[in-house]
């Protein structure tokens, strides 16, 4: 059954507006979403599937980092990317520091199930911490490496010293 | 020095024609890859660091895989990507037995320097094991997982059953 939000909102002239909120109707939000397949994906030893961050309009690898089952879910559901820092060795929501949060406008997985990749819109401009736009900024020529890459915020700003 | 190749072809009528070689002197092909900075790259523990293949044309990402030193080391100087086979735990030249071999116009480390993302350009037109251009060709839908791709080959032809 579809239920419809509506509602009647006052004019400063004294009518009234018919607002039909059928977009967020309750049976499309309540619609489940099917994560059996979750069950057929590789997790490595430590639990964790690497996934890369493509941007989704330009198609520029932004990073590449962790998820477990926890943060591949809810990267799936809420399409915001969440991730586990092998690091900090905790759950992580990109951006819940910076802000730059990357919203997900595709997820695929690889032949192997045991690869993700998600194509992403990144808030902010910059995926890295570094400030840059996309970690890999560093560019191997024949005369060794070189840094290559956009600059978006400086971390010292973000973050704190 | 600069050691230039020279060489005298017959014509038909009886002229020659004076070939130079500039291009394939044997100076610029003794020139030194300078990768010292290999040291600073970060392996696993398993000795190995996962490489996401990009097509350097399209920006499409084709495969992760993953590289031990001797294969990166290999992949930057000679411009061919080689892999270390985690399944079959050996070295493996990208398409020594599919002739879909990639020709790396690009590398590079992101701020960790605990991957890689090489820009290729495939050849055969297919990445995947499994005759698929990209090996990312399931897409996650509210549904479940869909195939989404596109096939380039026959795998049983070109393995063998």
């Amino acid at each position: 059954m579809v239920k419809c939000k509506a509602a009647f909102r006052p004019l400063p002239e004294g009518g009234v507006v018919f607002a039909f909120d059928s977009l967020h109707s309750t049976a499309i939000k309540e619609r489940p979403v099917d994560l059996s397949f979750l069950d057929t994906v590789k997790f490595d030893g430590q639990g964790l599937i690497p996934c890369v961050a493509q941007d989704a309009e330009t198609g520029e690898v932004l990073m590449v980092a962790y998820m477990n089952k926890d943060s591949l879910k809810d990267t799936l559901e809420k399409k915001l990317a969440s991730y586990w820092s092998r690091s900090r060795q905790k759950y992580w929501v990109k951006g819940e520091s910076s802000g730059n949060t990357q919203e997900v406008k595709e997820v695929r997985f690889d032949c192997d199930r045991d690869c993700v990749l998600i194509k992403i819109k990144q808030n902010g401009g910059a995926a890295c911490h570094t400030g840059m736009r996309s970690c890999f900024y560093f560019k191997a020529t024949d005369q060794g490496l070189v840094e290559d890459g956009v600059r978006v915020f400086n971390p010292e700003e973000v973050y704190g010293q």
